[in-house]
């Protein structure tokens, strides 16, 4: 073990920190040693997250606790900030950190999607309220461990992936390696968690009960970080056809791609290349018919299923937004950044039934 | 208006029958005459759906009471029997409505699945266990009232369609006639009534609560169902990839489709070409932005929104599996049968929140 | 039929206008003549109340459209406006029908809690945002129908019951008559949609969903409301154990109630003294067993079941809180006062499955 | 460490087993030796468990493997077989057991409720399908490790709880110390897992989506074995008003006590005593205002909160049925009977939001 991690995390009080702080409860080497607000500064951890009583004697802050985070031989900055607010944070904390000369042995995780396009249009047109932040957009590291395992272990900055993001890219990436051509139909839904703790019109609970709504067909922010990492992953440009869709669930995220390949297959022969394709990576499971939510709430799992006729595909992907595709996957960044198995501390099952 | 109608409902103990019984009560034209059942002869109806007490003074019937049935200027016989019985029912009942004189008064409406599949190879593909009955087939109509109305008016025999194909079908129709090409990507959730009343894994409630999955991804029997309507309509054959997925709701069909027009276009041409396809059709309407469950739960809505960006389209269904997708389906294909308003018993607007 | 009410809504954009406009769709005597709003003026009724589309060619106004509401034999004024607002609304609107000679004809129900309470301590401790408006207070019957229908045919001005109040009273009003002593102890459980619609971190979805707490436990302004009717019912002071509880659900109250008799009975002697209580009450089902949502949902119903066991009972009521809880209680109220059948416009059975 | 535990568990298919599975994969000290089943033989324990999958290389056996179970310092059986099976079998293996000489050795812990109640006369009316089973009876440590630590601890025979009486007894036994006296009001609602895993009507999907009704009010197999527990801390017969509730959640207990305490109090003070009484109970949380099921499903805690005025006093509880409720409290059953720190293994936080 390459030695205690001591972490902070900004913006203490959203679900992001909620669940960095549950999943933490269960790492041996990781402190944690400071959580920040601007909102509730003083208020006890386990006052605003009250599942967590009994697992933090900690209150919220106003500001990092350097002193504290940097000692350690490794230390971790987690932003949980709202994008718009994130980026610019991480560039004021990396200057304080240069001044405690802690430069090099800073790390840094964003949950937000303030770094995640490289490319500036793109994030000026899906991101306007989040300044260009160039040097440090330069040198983030898109953080899906999956397809970028050595350079996130590189890297000082990650950005961590979004929760739809990381189902489709997760089911598509293997079609794009087989050739899949043409628009790609990536229709997503998730659970209400995913929009945040801030109270909100369609996440009040009896607007969202028992429904089901689209929402920024065709326009979503997701959309272009997809495209991204599968055109990486193509070593061309991928076009998408992606929806958004709202479940009557908290957690969760379901994401179906239907897709044409060069070749006919089946669905045996479409889930042994999925398997080739995922053999290293301990948290995607490729599975025999269809995923289910029920199988991964709570986990840091993906699980992947396939069907296929002719050259027609449909995959399927499903994961917890909250793990996954956000606080499990920003410590399976960590774990690579410090050194450590990339399962330490998130090797668990989901709750199921849930 | 031409006159009371008599009905009588087989399969009396379904969601079907209950609905269908539901409805009824607020349709003033309408008198139930009998219901039948294989497995609760003599009980009370109001005990089989206890939220019809109050409303119905009725026992099961092993039979249809014919007397009682015929004895009105029109007769309606809806088979709520599952696939597999039910056309095998409708053609020994049409049997005896002939021994009656009764042949020609007699119309007779086909919940199941039996019926609907003109082309026998697909029929016997999906529904292994119904009996080809060409010549029963061949003279149901398919019972879409926004597309066939006109056939149905005079049809004896209607096939009342799937509820994930009619959501289908109502979200991809304009978009055959503007040209769409290519494989459509029809992406449809829905919520557990659809699965029936009989007890299932899948509608065990510990497994769906919370849960989202999907199911015979291209291999479900709506598929040729949708296909065929929309080859109708395209004169021409379309290809789907269609998938159907379970959500945590009683009721609900949420249908996406992806689609790629011939020509650019933005969301409120397109929206305006649906309004057009739709303009006389009052149970279909074109909404700004996504549709929503619970703005049709409970009614014979289905609502339909669109997006576009340059060649490519989403359009987004919604309707309430029970009501548009079968028994208000079916009360509206009786009314056109019978001469009758087709708004007559249904002209209700959705519980909502719900 | 004494001819055409017309009807005007106080504070259009809530649940309980919304409720109110979607049942009267279905009631044949009554057009509604205004809608009014703070806070939307100018807005489509179904841009607010979106499954109302195709039903209402109206727009919220700021003020009460006097000349259109008493343009008819019968005006009814229905204030939705929450409590601390709404008392004082409609003593303004009763002055200014008095200027158009309109004070007898105008009849007026109120949705919220201010004029509830007749003590007014009790009142001040409940409500201390609203004003006493003894005069008005002194005038106000208590609206349920159940068991005060002659008063409430006569009355000029209905304090409309509360939904935990009226599943409470329903559950416990004939064991009072039997001389249960005793605190009663009454646990009542609501879905969200009695929350409002304004957002509210309790009915915020992440943390609705799947959970359930207790709130304003032995502290809850119904208490004391209950507590009114029942020591009507009694002629004596009926002391409660007053708890009210969330459910994910978004409509729908359960309350339980549990007692001792003076006298040993059974459940079947139980049944049979609630069937000849409510007779004549055709919204109230004595049902074997437990009552259920599913069977009341959407519906103005309130079933209630009975359990015994030597001199103890447990009574059980279920309603639909926008319906016979909120918006049908108030219909049933105005047929009253109008002269008209009490089931006008809401004899329809629930949505079940739902 | 007293050396590595080896546990075998009986009924394998069921929640309870696939509970104690998950939960153990966070447990070092275990190893699982197998699982029985009587209908699977032969089928990978991870796909009757999907969610397992990476965590068990196991396959369902017909027998307990008594080598591998007994190759161990410390061997405990778990039995997950239904009421009626379950004592008969635990009595056949204690005998094998002393065959292999183990009879001292290996502790046996039963998730069902063949053992529970001490009283002949309340066991034969509530479990008329089980034997008497006398010797075995009279060997069973009630395991209830709030109220029972060192009796279990030196058990060889554990009773392990009902999920509902866990929640009941907990937050009524110190009531009971502090003197309440008369009918204790006990009013629990339950998830939909408590019922198992086998297909019901009551667990029927569409039949338990949004809907809310009571079973079993005043007659449930819950009730006597809370009475004697609660009877056990007063010393004398205590009686209860018990109806158990379903609600739509898939994991969850909430139980809500109304009393009448000797002298008056406060919510303060009562609170004071809450904490005096589980000071050294480390998963019992005495929580300000109410439980919630959020802050407890998927952990082993079980949260409770009070409410006084005057007299009358509110108590409520929330657990999870399937950890704290079943299979969490046989881990810390097993914990202490094998003497490990109760937390072993089951040290986490719930799943907040869920």
């Amino acid at each position: 073990m390459p030695g205690e991690v001591h972490v902070a995390i900004l913006g203490g009080t959203g679900y992001g920190a909620g669940e960095m702080l549950r999943l933490l409860t269960q790492h041996a080497g990781v402190r944690v040693a400071g959580v920040t607000t601007t909102s509730q500064v003083g208020e006890r951890v386990d006052r605003v997250h009250p599942h967590l009583r009994g697992f933090y004697d900690l209150r919220l802050e106003a500001k990092v606790p350097w002193a504290r985070l940097l000692d350690a031989p490794q230390a971790v900055l987690v932003s949980g900030l709202p994008s718009g607010a994130s980026g610019a944070a991480i560039e004021s904390a990396l200057t304080v950190a240069a001044e405690y000369g802690a430069a090099e042995r800073l790390r840094v995780i964003d949950l937000s999607g303030d770094l995640r396009l490289r490319d500036l249009r793109r994030h000026r047109e899906h991101y306007p309220e989040t300044p260009s932040l160039e040097a440090l957009r330069g040198q983030a590291v898109y953080g899906l461990a999956e397809l970028n395992r050595e350079a996130i272990a590189g890297a000082r900055v990650v950005a961590n992936p979004g929760c739809l993001a990381t189902a489709a890219i997760l089911a598509a990436a293997p079609l794009i390696r087989l050739g899949a051509s043409g628009v790609l139909a990536v229709d997503t839904k998730t659970g209400s968690s995913g929009s945040g703790r801030q109270l909100k019109e369609t996440t009040h609970h009896p607007t969202r009960h028992a429904d089901f709504r689209a929402y920024k067909a065709l326009a979503h922010q997701h959309e272009p970080e997809i495209a991204q990492a599968l055109s990486d992953e193509a070593g061309d440009r991928v076009q998408l056809s992606f929806v958004a869709q709202s479940m009557d669930a908290a957690r969760g995220i379901f994401a179906t791609v239907h897709a044409t390949l060069p070749a006919e297959t089946d669905a045996a022969r479409l889930r042994a290349e999925y398997e080739r394709y995922y053999a290293d990576r301990p948290f995607v499971r490729v599975v025999s018919g269809s995923p289910a939510l029920q199988d991964v709430v709570g986990s840091n799992f993906c699980d992947v299923g396939v069907a296929a006729r002719g050259r027609q595909v449909i995959v399927m992907a499903a994961l917890d937004n909250l793990v996954k595709g956000m606080a499990g996957a920003a410590i399976q960044n960590m774990n690579l950044m410090c050194g450590l198995d990339e399962r330490t501390g998130l090797w668990a099952p989901s709750l199921r039934p849930v």
